[in-house]
């Protein structure tokens, strides 16, 4: 428990940083005609009917006195893409319109594009709040741009998604049976499907899954002898038979070094670059449905899986 | 553009929606004792020195009153598995207390458990906010549980992630060669190691993979004819040879109910059991790194990339 008398700043702050929030820049116009625009997680909104949002500055900021003289301010919902321009304005003393030509709203304020929703607003109240100043506006115009948000959670840049509808209850009920939502047969799933186009290759070359691993393995970095070759599919619980590689030798792709060790041929290298291309346009149609955000969130979560259930191996 | 005589309420909320919010509970006691606690997202942090947050509620709320009247307040940022409880205090005039049996902070205020964060407040300053009314609250005391947070988004509960530091650019050069960062290398990486615990299961019963597909399909519905499995397993590459149902029909596995058909026989439903505890058992362990969230939004990405894999089949 932290007392009133002892309260912890940077404990303070990780507790607040559990609360998630959007990314805003507000941006509004000075006495002097300059442009003033700052990043800011304060916002939320208020009231309906008068529609009204907030937002609040620190007191010691530089674009305080802008804002509180100026009549009209704009801000800006960040779209997912935008974290550049969030860095930006939040930058102190940036010359951050630079190169901008932002359009002009009310009261000539600056309006930035490719965000996810903007609001023009009229300073409605401001109040008092501790070391910040708390701005109430009256929104007089906002557009809506569809475009997925821009997220923040404990002082790091954040994606957000929404919950599947319903949650289903899983279906399976049946002892035994396999669960649609498992990971094991979402991953299984997945793979199956990515491997679509690459397998009418597969059966075209008259290739085995272990005689393909071999070929990959070889594509990352050849010569190498048999024995690593195995050692590194192991995993996969696919094993080159006694005849896959002979195979491989006879057909052109792979050549013997001696010592058990194999090179790929010309014609092999070409094989993987077709067989990559494969992959890659069936991963590409996959990905097609997901935003960029979206995609280097599944990465980094399988990546993490993988590692995890390596080290669980490992104890 | 929507001009300020015609902001369309359903249109304005839906513009707010796109800012992205945690999920908080307030919580007072009114002056006849009774416990009032409502569920909102318009909390936010406003100072420092003093520590200041705020939230705004409703004029036309019922807890107004007591909220006005009470000295003390606490927050409850919620936590992602908390949706329930979210629900329950977002109802009007529920007995939302019932069985909670909350223990008491300042004022006697009712504090709620299992939440991210939780901040007992001193109401500091009350101001108009249109149809709401904000209140100010100085923190008095705080704790931070170090739970991953519920989030709200475009009117849905949302999960929030934070954004993987710094991607590094991808290490793989040599044309062909097959890159560690690519969805289908993450993605065949994980099935393989997700099956390690199941493989030798396989194994021991000599099963091969199409074998095992057959197995599983008929766990989810028994009987099934002949010709439907081999059309539900054809996406995975895997088909049933001629001696693979009659292997397992030797091994009491199946039985042949004529017609081409097929049903588990009770040493089949008990393989299957045992498989699904060896899968399961790996999948916990791989998602026992991820939390809450991250293992619902690997799932709700790999289940939309799945559907836009079958999608893109179809065009």
């Amino acid at each position: 428990m932290n007392q009133p008398t002892d309260i912890d700043l940077r404990s303070f702050r990780d507790a607040l940083g559990t609360f998630t929030t959007g990314v805003t820049i507000v941006t509004t116009r000075d006495a002097a005609g300059s442009d003033i625009g700052l990043t800011a997680n304060s916002f939320n909104s208020v009231s309906l009917d008068p529609p009204l949002v907030l937002w609040s500055l620190a007191k010691s900021s530089l674009s305080l006195q802008a804002f509180v003289e100026a009549k009209y301010f704009a801000v800006h919902i960040l779209a997912a893409d935008q974290q550049p321009l969030s860095d930006l304005f939040a930058k102190r003393g940036a010359d951050k319109f630079a190169g901008l030509a932002p359009r002009r709203g009310h009261g000539d304020v600056p309006l930035l594009d490719g965000c996810a929703a903007r609001f023009e607003c009229e300073t409605a109240f401001r109040y008092d709040g501790g070391d910040h100043e708390i701005f109430v506006g009256k929104v007089i115009t906002f557009e809506h741009f569809n475009r997925p948000p821009l997220a923040f959670l404990g002082g790091k840049y954040a994606v957000a998604l929404q919950k599947p509808a319903g949650a289903r209850p899983d279906s399976a009920e049946v002892p035994g049976s396999v669960s649609h939502d498992s990971l094991h047969y979402l991953i299984a799933h997945a793979h199956y499907l990515l491997e679509q186009k690459f397998r009418p290759l597969m059966v075209a070359h008259r290739l085995n899954q272990a005689q393909v691993y071999a070929l990959s393995l070889l594509g990352t970095s050849s010569p190498q002898p048999r024995v690593q070759l195995d050692a590194t599919m192991a995993f996969t619980s696919h094993q080159l038979g006694p005849t896959d590689i002979p195979a491989l030798i006879k057909r052109g792709y792979l050549r013997d070094v001696g010592d058990d060790c194999y090179e790929l041929t010309d014609a092999g290298r070409e094989l993987l670059i077709e067989s990559a291309a494969a992959i890659k346009a069936t991963e590409e149609e996959a990905q097609a449905g997901l935003d960029f955000n979206e995609t280097q969130i599944l990465r980094h979560l399988l990546k993490r899986l993988v590692r995890d259930m390596y080290k669980s191996q490992k104890d």
